[in-house]
């Protein structure tokens, strides 16, 4: 429903049918970019437009991780333009193929589709489950939120760990980051889905790793730089931990060659957990809800932090 | 709380403590089969007693599935005894390791595991997700319900076939067994968790693989027998249904060189998806409620029906 007061929000840098609906649906009309009260950007960071109407009051972009947007210079430090990402949109999907990469890991899947043989004495000992099993998610933002319940479905308790150590709905205890050396020897299985910021680089180290049980899984669905590379190879060669999931890697894309292609019990998929099939019609749900909230004068989702880069 | 009037329980063929004190927890006494009231086996059908002595007013069998205990001549028809099966005490780990098969599928898990290279813009077409889908159920017994919750946590719909159609809780729509060539056009994906009888042999045959969509998953952790395999090799050869996970098969163990072994798309596992390990707790857990439920002259848990055979 539009009426006079309606927000005018300008599509960019192109047409788009789903985006396009996505407005009208939350409430907003189409505009040019010159008259727009806000702009809903789906297209990259080289593209986006060097100066935006003082009309504009707030720019949704498509990307969930934000730091390339913030390495173009997109978003200045001292905006008074509300910027939101498109974190949360995908959050459901990365979330499952978190669930995928830890089930997979702990019921010993990637040795199973090696063996090509009935090998069902030796792997009787490694299959594992989640049920009765403690799941900590590093970075309880929007994959972290939509992974508890499926974890909790399995019968597998969460602990999250945010900045703040606020309590996270359906987690059985948070713990603030300044605390979270406590979580590695206390959870059996690790989800990190934390943002990429100068404090969370090598937040898996050989320290970390080494805290860990030895049928622990690391499944990484934020991005590479959270993990050492050379400490998680050393830790999963050498069977101090049960395995790793990872979606994201460092270096990425992972080179031909690199030893965590020939561990078992690495499992690579390659930054697929949110497959550009299942984005336009997330990202357009998204855009609609956060229109709505626009319109109603409430907080958008998924705020951008100008100062704290993320 | 054992009393005067405790059922005693005999348990077989040799003592053991997880059962010992199950059945305490359970408000039974140990008892010498020679006047006892139930009898708790964890052998084989081999060694069972060829004569119960007419006080055995129940007996507690240790598998779930149990067509071996009725052609070992355990179970006579006219039988007077109630028997139990463990049908539910092991639901939960074999729904687990349904929704691990059926993710690892609709994800496209083995072919990146056989990649050993970064492919993501071939697999970017081809990670589906679980979002949205409707997943049939076919037999909606211990099983199967386990492992509505768990697809609901990911979004997608159950509809379950059970003999009478009677409605399954949590499932959207649940059809008689005589009504099931509907749902094979109608689900994305179909999980096989129905008893082995000789209704039940080639549930699963070329007609029914030829109704379902290119992209669904067959998953079976029921019995081998239920699929006819021939068929589903020519369908996943093919291409003309996404692929199979596959934790029993026909023959078992499946053989060294048969073509489901070279299929990408079939993922198998060696009937391992209750592995012994956490079998002796889940069993003792199941022998304590039906204890108490003997306890209390209420209906046991896992009746077996002497004259259907399961």
């Amino acid at each position: 429903m539009t009426t006079d007061t309606s927000p005018r929000v300008a599509i960019g840098p192109s047409p788009d049918a789903l985006l396009d609906s996505a407005v009208l649906r939350g409430g907003g009309l189409i505009s040019p970019l010159e008259s727009a009260d806000a702009l809903i950007w789906a297209g990259s960071p080289d593209s986006f437009p060097r100066d935006l109407p003082p009309s504009i009051r707030w720019v949704q972009l498509p990307s969930a991780g934000i730091e390339d947007w913030f390495e173009a210079g997109v978003i200045p430090k001292d905006t008074y333009i509300t910027w939101t990402s498109a974190a949360g949109a995908f959050s459901s999907s990365v979330a499952e193929h978190a669930l995928m990469l830890l089930l997979a890991g702990v019921k010993h899947l990637p040795a199973h589709i090696e063996a090509k043989t009935w090998r069902q004495f030796e792997f009787f000992s490694k299959v594992g489950t989640l049920r009765g099993s403690t799941v900590a998610i590093i970075g309880a933002g929007g994959i972290g939120r939509a992974l508890i319940p499926m974890l909790a479905a399995q019968g597998a308790d969460s602990i999250a760990v945010n900045r703040s150590g606020s309590p996270v709905p359906g987690a059985v205890s948070t713990y603030p980051a300044m605390r979270m050396n406590e979580i590695f020897s206390r959870a059996d299985h690790f989800v990190i889905a934390a943002p990429a910021t100068p404090e969370t680089r090598h937040l898996i180290g050989a320290t970390q790793l080494a805290a860990m049980k030895p049928h622990s899984w690391v499944i990484n669905v934020a991005r590479g730089s959270l993990v050492d590379t050379d400490a998680l190879v050393d830790a999963i060669a050498t069977e101090r931990i049960g395995g790793a999931g990872l979606d994201v890697t460092d270096p990425e894309p992972l080179p031909d060659g690199h030893p965590l292609w020939d561990l078992t019990n690495a499992i690579i998929t390659p930054h697929d957990s949110n497959p550009p099939g299942v984005r336009p019609a997330a990202f357009a749900d998204h855009v609609s809800k956060n229109v709505t909230r626009f319109a109603n004068g409430e907080t958008l989702a998924a705020l951008v932090d100008p100062i704290a880069g993320y």
